[in-house]
């Protein structure tokens, strides 16, 4: 931590210093009236940022569109005080405003979130800002092509999560020169001394064994600031850690590198001794210099996008059409694709391989997979993530924050449910509706042949949201011609008839079965309503409501899933509360599978057609017991 | 890589070479009769099996629950069938059993599952055997006090996970010399060469900047494996990492080191070729060596579990009674704890403080928390693992996989719902009661006050399964007297009368805003019975069917999630196949929320008990106006 010779004029370092103690002041005083906060975390930060916002960071706050402008993610969410006082600093929030921090109705959220136009994501789960930094760096190198730096600030604690060390290791592996993670090394976590408290040479080492330049540095010495921003910014061959000691709560000798001061607002007594020992309140604004104006390189694309077509009865896997759909979208200008190791499996390769500079191997690291799709959406490219639908659950806390950041991505599963055989239980997702379903914003689809699957495939292109597509392991038959319409929110009857006795609703593989259930219970006289539930959220009400009428209620939903939370869950929460509900026979994964055939394993787990005979046949002799309903 | 001096003599040598030639043939043999399964990923790692097993795995496999017995957990699970053959020569599987692999109704399944006594824990999602195994040593270190050693045996691919850098974190941070990581790195993965191939340097450079021995070996020199298994055993002063350069289908030259080839089964004809260059089936046994037996010391307990009691009235957050009732169960001899630095807030530090030794910290790394708690129930302890029930959406895929193993563990969420207030949605758990219902076998309890906090506690050390507690934030009156008795699927009725005309179904604070609700009914002359529904998995069926009945269906079902998969879908779901069906309606939180007081979210969400009396008001007007239902 040598002393550098100066950088500035005694007027510049001045305002840096002033600007900092104003960043400390209005944190305290915004948290304070809120009566809670991290004013203590923004205040180890502040020089950092006083001297990347003056210095720094390319950025027209007027246009935070602009594709040209730098990046700044607040990883350690909690420093929204910081954050916001930064704004305030830039000139694009009044004080009137900061002082709203934390209250019903304002913008100023307890953790920065998109609803402000110059936040790109949602932080305030940890270690999530800095890999989803590590996507748009990724999306500025390989994408934009625009000199544009992406600046992470993290907090120590957070580097104890593995997702950091993913993301590094992707920044690593990319040579992402135009990615920076400043560490507020402060030493204090919420309860106590973080793992290696000031001990930064462990960060040190285990950042350069990433591969990641690491800069150790007084956090709170504006000049080895600058000159470890300008190391950052002018690296050419990968990213740079910033690892600044820095005390938290600095500035307030009272509660300076206390422990018991974590996300804690300063009581107003406290909160003004703290003030009149930082100099008192300040409305100094900074000038951030503006990039210069670029504009993204554009995708090359060589034609319409022509989805595949695939003939009536021909078996094709879903995961296949997926592919081959996917291939068909490299003509849609936006659509990139990234998948974990298992682009042979999920067909995301056929993409790969035509499309190498908009495909993003991220190797085993679902967090980073996810994590890489948000950084690529910020920029509006539109990221198609793929995986074992099983492993989507290593990356649920990315995917329920991608909800709140309101991000724009594609998730696509593949192995769904027993059906997938011999692998065994570990390679099954059997959960995935119920998580999915319940992410804020999200829409989930689960197409049963690969008509729909690619013609679904097709529209999750151009649908704002977390999209999800379940897709299944083994080939069954094409049900759809190639003129067949699938909306968001649609379903398809295959099978209806003025008889209708029951309706039988499966999506994906269990509508292969309900058809054959179908057709046995024809065979005996029953006729039933096959219903395919394609979009399991948004559900068809309307078709859902009909069947109830048409059928007296008598619903059977079968489902490759364990009972909670999925496709019967959609159904009866869709009309739970009309006058006419659904009696619902529920076939579901109710045991743990094991290994087997598809068969053996849909027959076990009592998802067969043969089982969906059975509960309509229940089903229909309990409804002709119960005389009167309800 | 230096050659060592012999560590054998001729026909020791002769004979782990012989052992390794024979685990591959058994892997291509039961992998080409299964017609799947990952042969070329067991070849790669045969050596190193063949010498771990025959000196220095310490383990009687005829009591594989002796406390003094090593742990070997296959983290790359895909190597099942190396790790059945390791059965087979250890004698405990037969050759026909080894030949049932992958076949239905074998307890050989695709992927190495505790469904056999020697398997710890089930693997098959990647980079989770290797940070339970974590938690085993840990357990071996600090509670059973036993020299027994932890071996897990990973891939290179699954090296790329970051739940591999916080399992090496912790098992460096505890100075865990009893674990040992056995990375086979065989430079492919599923679809093609790996992030870094054969480039050991880098991981060993990571694993020693993460405190970790490393040693790098040829992983098919049975002198260099010796040798480096005998250092690992040795080391005092840390965990070890061996990393073996292994060629991935070793011992048949058709395919050796050849992308193409992950996951696939030879046929038959090849299989034949490849057993004879590798010299024929063998049925070689291996004596293991057997441990001193031991047995774990035992936990100081100085009287009774008394759970604490709180008076009727008083306002008294769950969270803190958890903490209450955590410390009481400091005098259950099996119980402990951890916590991913949250525990001033989930009041998890009320144990820490009194029972150090019981108490672990594992920072913010909530993978490697779950681990931790997996890994210890191994051992037969009870964790209670504990943070913000949002953040255990990070650890998802680790609790679905402790679903499939069966395991025995405790997560305590706390922060729950848009209760928290200013800290905004990135700390709200809104989705984790439809994640947590999904799990196989796990319990779900959700209690709105301190006594039944502290109780359900109490029953959550001796119910087995995962079972998940859900805490709130804030302070509510206590409802419930010392005496009242709750159960695992139970429920209270907290109002009723005869002249009930709706049912109002709350659990944790949304119980308080029914009860405010049925007040404000009551006093407009409409009587509603309310239940308590603290155990949202299991339900209580029979008070919800009486509840139907007694009410005509009409329900209003309140929580603080979001709509998909929680409360209301699990009283649906439970009553869905029922003549009486309720109607329910249902108040949730349906649009993203924001920063405020609990008050302001909880209206502002739909969720408060003026929302309540307009949703009943609502319910039993369109019932009133729907003459004749079903």
């Amino acid at each position: 931590m040598a002393t550098t010779t100066s950088r500035f004029t005694q007027e510049e370092a001045r305002f840096l210093k002033e600007l900092g103690q104003q960043l400390r002041v209005d944190s305290i005083r915004c948290s304070t009236a809120a009566g809670s906060g991290h004013p203590t975390s923004s205040m180890s930060a502040a020089d950092l940022i006083a001297v990347l916002l003056t210095r720094h960071l390319l950025y027209d706050w007027h246009s935070p569109k602009e594709p040209a402008n730098d990046h700044l993610i607040y990883s350690k969410g909690h420093a929204s005080p910081l954050c916001y006082a930064m704004f305030k600093a830039a000139g694009v929030i009044t004080d009137e405003e900061l002082m709203t921090f934390r209250k019903f109705g304002s913008r100023l959220q307890g953790h920065p979130t998109p609803i402000l136009p110059w936040v790109d994501v949602a932080t305030g789960s940890l270690a999530q800002g800095m890999p989803i930094g590590v996507g748009v760096a990724m999306a500025g190198k390989y994408l934009d092509r625009l000199p544009y730096h992406v600046w992470t600030l993290c907090g120590d604690s957070e580097l104890a999560e593995g997702s950091i060390w993913e993301g590094l290791d992707k920044a690593a592996l990319h040579s992402l020169s135009n990615f920076t993670v400043i560490a507020d090394v402060n030493r204090l976590g919420q309860r106590g001394e973080t793992e290696f408290g000031w001990n930064i040479e462990v960060y040190r080492r285990r950042a350069e064994a990433f591969g990641v330049h690491a800069i150790v540095i007084d956090g709170h010495d504006v000049e080895q600031i600058d000159a470890a921003l300008d190391r950052a910014r002018a690296s050419t061959d990968g990213p740079t850690m910033i690892l600044a000691r820095t005390i938290k709560g600095k500035g307030f000798s009272e509660i300076e590198n206390l422990n018991g001061w974590h996300g804690k607002a300063l009581p107003e007594d406290m909160a003004k001794r703290a003030i009149e020992e930082l100099g008192g309140q300040r409305e100094l604004t900074v000038t951030t210099l503006k990039p210069e104006p670029g504009k993204p390189a554009a995708m090359e694309v060589s034609g319409l996008v022509k989805l595949p077509v695939y003939q009536l009865g021909q078996k094709v896997a879903t995961r296949k059409a997926y592919g081959d759909a996917l291939l068909a979208l490299g003509n849609h200008e936006r659509v990139v694709a990234m998948d974990a190791e298992v682009s042979n499996s999920t067909f995301a390769d056929e993409f790969g391989k035509k499309y190498p500079d908009r495909f993003f191997e991220m190797y085993i690291a679902e967090e980073m997979l996810v994590s890489a799709a948000v950084g690529m959406s910020v920029r509006g490219y539109i990221p198609f993530a793929s995986t074992f639908a099983a492993f989507f659950s290593r990356a649920y806390d990315f995917i329920r924050m991608a909800g709140i950041s309101q991000a724009n991505i594609r998730l696509v599963g593949s192995h769904a449910g027993v059906e997938i055989g011999q692998d065994g239980p570990s390679q099954m997702a059997l959960e995935d509706l119920a998580a999915l379903r319940a992410v804020h914003g999200s829409i989930v689809l689960y197409p049963s042949d690969a008509t729909s699957a690619a013609k679904l495939t097709g529209l999750m292109a151009d649908t704002q949201g977390i999209v999800y597509l379940r897709t299944t392991r083994g080939a069954y038959p094409v049900l759809y011609g190639p003129d067949e319409v699938f909306t968001v929110g649609g379903s398809k009857v295959l099978r209806r008839s003025a008889q209708d006795r029951v309706t039988l609703i499966g999506a994906g593989v269990t509508v292969h079965n309900c058809l054959t259930a179908a057709g046995q219970l024809a065979a005996n006289g029953i006729a039933a309503r096959v219903i395919d539930l394609y979009s399991i959220k948004p559900v068809d009400v309307s078709t859902l409501r009909e069947a109830c009428d048409d059928t007296q209620g008598l619903f059977v939903v079968v489902e490759d899933h364990y009972p909670e939370g999925g496709i019967a869950a959609a159904v009866l929460e869709a009309l739970a509360e009309d006058a006419q509900r659904p009696r619902v026979a529920h076939c579901a994964v109710r045991s743990l599978p094991g290994s087997g055939t598809p068969v053996e394993l849909m027959a076990a787990a009592g998802i067969s057609a043969d089982h969906i005979v059975a509960a309509a046949r229940k089903l229909l002799h309990e409804a002709d017991n119960t005389k009167i309903e309800g």
